[in-house]
């Protein structure tokens, strides 16, 4: 997993590192970034309209990401993404709850104007310990190309 | 800017409040959630694809956040998010660029199944001091509906 051609269109990636947010990361993370009652404040958020503290959906997604540059790009090949298309957050993500990520390879191309990047399409998600999908989204990266030997 | 009802659609709204990040402020976001060289270590940046240190954009997309839950949802309307598309990120961040926000209202319509709450889209910018976009996405917020007298 190092290169564009590293990646097979249609290939899953199930990782088995399980990551978790404490009520003291969720509220940290929201009051710098997030701070809306049902992110920073336990008994606020135990009125509110998810019945207790819930993670920002950009903390979730951040952790995808950290969880994705150390397994799915272990070798640096990433070079940035321009985009990311349909973000969704189907579950509230509380503290505690067990993390893990799941990466589907949708694409790969070489770059039209540069002939030593690609770009990667990739179906991200992060299931709870239900198997259920707390955040998903179709992401897109440029990737660095096999040199030609 | 309370209720769903208080959001005109087509009405634009630039704010003031300028933010910005320290080299210091991205390396540690990074470091905890995107840790790529071109994100957390200046002297890999430098000679990297964007010649020196740039920020996560899950950084540049939260602190667009922030600014909303202060201007755009000042009275804690918002009842979250269930999804956002179109992330785009056209423009670098690099440490101490001025950043605002501008938002533009899409549409406003009930919801189907609470009548209680509605849906609220909205364009979402991050703009640079040169007027540049460096940041935008289609957002979706569930929103508290003007009570009926």
């Amino acid at each position: 997993m190092e290169y564009l051609e590293d990646y097979e269109p249609g290939s899953v990636h199930d990782y088995d590192e399980v990551v978790s947010l404490s009520a003291e990361e969720i509220v940290e993370f929201a009051t710098a970034y997030d701070p809306q009652p049902f992110h920073v404040d336990p008994e606020a958020a135990a009125a509110g309209p998810f019945g207790g503290l819930i993670a920002s959906g950009w903390q979730t997604a951040a952790l995808s990401t950290r969880l994705m540059v150390k397994h799915y790009f272990p070798a640096g090949g990433s070079l940035g993404s321009p985009g990311i298309d349909a973000l969704r957050w189907p579950k509230p993500v509380r503290p505690g709850d067990q993390l893990r990520l799941r990466v589907t390879v949708r694409s790969t191309r070489p770059s039209g104007s540069r002939p030593e990047r690609g770009v990667l399409a990739s179906y991200v998600e992060m299931l709870d310990a239900a198997g259920d999908t707390v955040f998903s989204c179709e992401c897109v990266n440029l990737m660095r190309r096999q040199p030609l030997s």
